[in-house]
């Protein structure tokens, strides 16, 4: 969960970095009304795919804009000062469309807003909004974009949160270690991740990845398990993450099922010495393809291909966020900034490995945030 | 799945219910995404939360807009003609603003579009995409209100799909009734039947719904699971849904846990003669109002009080759609429909039992879809 002395510090600094004359912001991603006031519509409830919107005013009113139902599958509590809940189901009359009750509400409590001192995100919120705004409609004012640069530097409670969901996430990562044998489906192997991530969690999340094999004649596969049954000799790729109220883990082991070979060993240790040197060279400052070059050069002096994608991006609330750990990435290192490290390589006649830890940037370094056991077997 | 021929059956639906002068329509709606072309983006997957658009001509041809990496997460086969991607995210590169892509897809292909002679989703296109519109924007024009209402009309394929959710929901109904006893507690129920929808559906999906007990001194709770350990003489409402595509099931039973007194029998004997009495009552042209009646009187002539809520509503793509089986109802049952009935009752000093089924309506009466065993043991 956020903390509200969290959602204070972001809304300081979305309101530094907005010119002075915005007063007042309309927040309709429903990742950025998380961010500033933690209120999360359960993607787990009958109101997934619903969402609520904030009008935050500069003087540091936050009013939400819902419909009575949504607000019923909340996960946490709303950090704001008030909440403005147009009635669209009440288990007595016929309901219209609740698509439009967000702006309904809008136009009900603040009247016409006056768009020349204010900013929306063009990038989410829906037309309907617009029967409430005057002025010009300036598309241009990237509210979203500022947010999306803001999330970069994860607050104290996010970081808090986010070992939360890698606490949850490595609780599968030992059951898988411990089940992966050869028989069992990859589907099986979701199941009994889903399980440990379950009993860990304590209440309901949303476990997605890739729970895939790879071996000697498929040494690339990606997404949610299909109809396979492990075979001695693969390799079982197991990427995932746990979400919790919109963050997520993400760190991935390569499991040998059964016995590995040497090549399969070999490569292990290959994407074990890229992680590493890659990690030590994590700080804020650095460019990412700095970082790219240090892990992809690794695994070419320990006699395998340059890496074949990257080698990790940021992590939080959406999967991928920057920064972009690419070759060609123009972005820097932030204090602040969550990011994996995922070096893999993909390789006829052996199969696939990746393996991934989670860190955050430093002024000196980085401290890792996941702690899962990285090894074959 | 939907089949294509579902897709085109609805579209041409859709086209017959618009005025002539419309000739192009904008879907952004992620279910009405669904609903026209079987483009779901899977809420287990990196990419929950963003979204495909359709620009459908009256012509035939319907082109999908979206962002290259969310079009690695669709669950399904697109029925669509042409798929127009922007790159957002290479693997080389770093990343822009993704929530722009399907605008900037708009206006590279279609230029601009003139409004006049078309319509959009205003309660769910995004500002952004005014940019690649002319003319009036009109925002009265409520094609999402009038997609909403064709919904109501479940064609075969969809019928089809709603079976396969009920089948999965159907296991883990089984599962909770040989599960549910003293000392387990509620999130362990949630895990078991988790477990049982994973392996009957065979592919990862979203459970959620009501997994609370309720007893004497606490006879209404609902929602996901909390810290509670089931204690004999509760009474355990296990009504949830399984979300397969965006699809989704819902039905109800409680279970005793331990013996159940006899009180608790009388109310569970009273919500089977008021779901029957409704269920013999369903068929086209029938007002919602007159089942909400039947089987509020029902549990009255039972010895019970009236429905303390809604007697059921309707379901596919959102939860609760149209019609709404109430008090106040101004809807009718129309062939097609797929509903629910869940009357349930929760008494001080005995505790909430409430059991539910669905079913479509037909001309003549109406089909059970789901075939759960209702029982208190």
């Amino acid at each position: 969960m956020l903390t509200q002395e969290g959602c204070l510090k972001r809304r300081a600094r979305l309101w530094a970095a907005l010119p002075d004359s915005v007063e007042w912001v309309l927040i309709s991603n429903p990742r950025h009304v998380k961010y500033f006031s933690n209120i999360w519509v359960n993607p787990v409830s009958f109101s997934a795919g619903q969402s609520v919107w904030l009008h935050m005013e500069r003087s540091g009113k936050v009013t939400a804009l819902a419909d009575n139902f949504t607000l019923k599958s909340l996960s946490g509590e709303a950090y704001v000062d008030e909440t403005i809940s147009e009635v669209w189901y009440d288990g007595k009359n016929s309901v219209d469309n609740r698509d439009y009750k967000q702006a309904t509400a809008l136009k009900k409590h603040f009247g016409i807003l006056d768009f020349s001192s204010g900013a929306i995100e063009g990038d989410s919120l829906p037309v309907a909004a617009l029967e409430t705004v005057t002025g010009d409609c300036d598309v241009n004012i990237k509210l979203g974009d500022v947010i999306k640069f803001l999330r970069r530097k994860k607050e104290a409670d996010e970081v808090a949160h986010l070992r939360t969901c890698m606490e949850v996430c490595e609780a599968g990562h030992r059951a898988a270690l411990d089940f992966v044998r050869p028989g069992v489906t990859e589907m099986a192997v979701y199941r009994n991740v889903h399980a440990a991530v379950l009993e860990q969690a304590g209440r309901p999340c949303v476990v997605y990845g890739d729970f895939r094999a790879t071996n000697a004649y498929l040494p690339k596969a990606g997404g949610l398990p299909v109809d396979y049954t492990l075979q001695e000799g693969d390799l079982y790729i197991l990427d995932y993450s746990v979400i919790l109220d919109g963050y997520r883990s993400d760190f991935t082991n390569t499991i040998a099922v059964g016995e590995p070979s040497d090549d399969q060993r070999a490569l292990m240790n290959a994407c074990i010495a890229s992680l590493e040197a890659g990690e030590k060279a994590l700080k804020a400052e650095v460019a990412c393809k700095t970082i790219f070059d240090i892990c992809s050069d690794t695994m070419i002096q320990k006699g395998f291909e340059a890496l074949p994608s990257h080698a990790g991006h940021g992590l939080g609330l959406e999967h991928p966020e920057p920064p972009a750990i690419v070759s060609e990435s123009t972005d820097t290192l932030l204090v602040g900034d969550v990011v994996t490290l995922e070096p893999g390589n993909y390789i006829q006649g052996i199969g696939g490995v990746r393996i991934e830890r989670n860190y955050q940037i430093t002024e000196t370094g980085s401290e890792n945030l996941s702690h899962h056991k990285i090894a074959l077997q």
